[in-house]
């Protein structure tokens, strides 16, 4: 569980891209955030106010969020004594990155003796039991995707939003390192051992009113044969009352597998439903998210009406509509 | 990869269950094994040659395999003195109990001062690769189960047993610690971290010739939701060409859920089969394996045969029968 508010740290990012944790956490999290820290040579600039760490810390920041990431993934070097100054100055440092901030041994040892915490979200931080696929209170919408990377995250992030806005209890669960870091707390669930992966998400989405919703983030897909098992993992650790069909169109394979073609909404909404029916017979499929950025604005209205005919289900793409007709839906 | 032959260290068993490893791998892989090792108060008896730790080390012995348990599955005090002299005596130790070899001082030093190797086959000892589902040359057989703990490590050791026999080209890979102790190597997988399940699985079963079978170690179940992501990783990572179900009659419940009715042999092969063709669209179910150990030998066989007319599958009790049907049908 990170401390927030956040300083969020771009490093010296070469592009927007690169700096795409930081600019969630911005979007979805603002009231996290009081300022950026950018380096010598930085491009990306969230517009938020720059501020030094002494600065950030004299307004508040509690952790300074390693919001971007160099060629690899991983923390670079000229990036360290920044990291060592914020941990002296009393900041907790969090970051996603391939490489451990509890590698880096001057930034242990300057953690050590400022007493602060250095958080590394991809490493599982608990221990979590073994799932008991017991009902528990409250309501759960799970995101699957026709492949990884097709917007479930995007889509649980913006159902939270539109949700509190009606004034719905609602909590989006995080299950990997971005969603983490921009809600704080959550499970990395592709790095937690085999057997304790249903029980970590049972974990994080315990028993709760019976009308608030926890938005479950979704990992990997069912039919991406390097991922599918942390897949089956959510479904049955979810326990999910309301599926959402992910999907991006113009996909020509499964990501990082050229030899593999995507499966069919259908194929996704029957396979989908027979596994969750196991932990929740009352379990629907309540409508479809469909990443449309690839697609001009007409071919992206075609796109989600030819989808919705023909499933039958509210199709939308929620950066361009919201997500109010998939809340609509969930009854 | 642990070395053989073997003496099998029963400890200070209390009952023959206690000692069900060592009679696994006395079962399965007696040409590993010269003796077996009994304390005081030792009520197992596997029918080996009793032998002192210089006896099994003059007799070739290059592992001292731990095969019993103690209350709680960890590794009893009362044994160390006998695996610290073990390991003096130059044998590596194995074990796949909950408390590790490597956790215990005087064991661990008398290992290094011997230079002998502690391997505690639970926890994984590599580094697995991403799985890429890339179709790999020879054939690869895996057991599903309608739940856990219903015979499917069973099934697959005995195919390979009866393979072995005709003259076919097989080999058991095993995906748990009892298998790993009985075939002296595998992987672990309930201990592998969710990203590299798949992957891991893969690394088990590579190419091989294309007359050569694999016979995989099931885990789990679909349809338990503690381990179902496990199972889904084993199907995906495993590619089958062949299925065998697995199941046990009077079993009321899922293993451990009270809550679970067992799923109908007729969803587990639609469902595996659905999930299986996704890597592999020639698989086929070849068979159905049940262990009617609870059923009285004129049961038995009206179970089997009941099941048989009704699935449309040669249908056997390989520890009643052997495994000859199933054989037949891989064709």
């Amino acid at each position: 569980m990170l401390k927030s508010p956040y300083l969020l740290f771009l490093g010296d990012a070469q592009d927007a891209l690169t700096a795409k944790v930081a600019q969630g956490i911005k979007d979805w999290r603002p009231e996290f955030c009081v300022g950026q820290l950018r380096l010598p040579g930085c491009k990306a600039d969230l517009g938020l106010k720059d501020m030094t760490i002494a600065e950030a810390r004299a307004a508040g920041a509690e952790t300074l969020v390693v919001g971007a990431a160099n060629r690899g993934g991983v923390i670079s070097q000229s990036w360290m004594a920044s990291l060592v100054e914020a941990a002296e100055a009393g900041m907790d440092i969090a970051s996603g990155l391939h490489n451990r901030l509890t590698a880096q041994k001057p930034l242990v040892a300057a953690a050590e003796r400022a007493g602060v915490g250095l958080f590394d979200v991809r490493i599982p931080q608990e221990e979590y039991p073994i799932a008991d696929g017991k009902r528990r209170s409250g309501k759960r919408c799970l995101a699957v995707g026709t492949d990884c990377s097709v917007g479930k995250m995007y889509t649980a992030l913006a159902m939270e939003r539109d949700m509190r806005d009606r004034g719905i209890k609602a909590s989006f669960r995080a299950t990997g390192q971005t969603g983490i870091l921009i809600t704080g707390s959550g499970v990395p669930l592709d790095a937690v051992v085999a057997d304790f992966m249903a029980g970590a998400v049972e974990h994080l989405t315990p028993d709760n009113d019976a009308d608030h919703w926890d938005l479950i983030e979704g990992q990997g897909s069912l039919f991406h044969p390097s991922f599918s098992g942390v897949t089956m993992a959510l479904i049955h650790g979810g326990q999910p009352d309301a599926l959402v069909l992910c999907h991006e169109p113009t996909r020509t394979h499964m990501r990082g597998l050229p030899h593999y073609g995507l499966p069919s909404l259908e194929a996704l909404r029957d396979v989908s439903l027979d596994m969750a029916r196991i932990v929740n017979p009352d379990v629907k499929v309540i409508g479809i998210s469909v990443n449309t950025a690839a697609l001009a604005a007409g071919a992206a209205q075609t796109c989600l009406q030819e989808i919705e005919a023909r499933m039958g289900l509210p199709t939308v793409d929620p950066f361009r509509d919201g997500a109010g007709r998939l809340i609509d839906a969930l009854g």
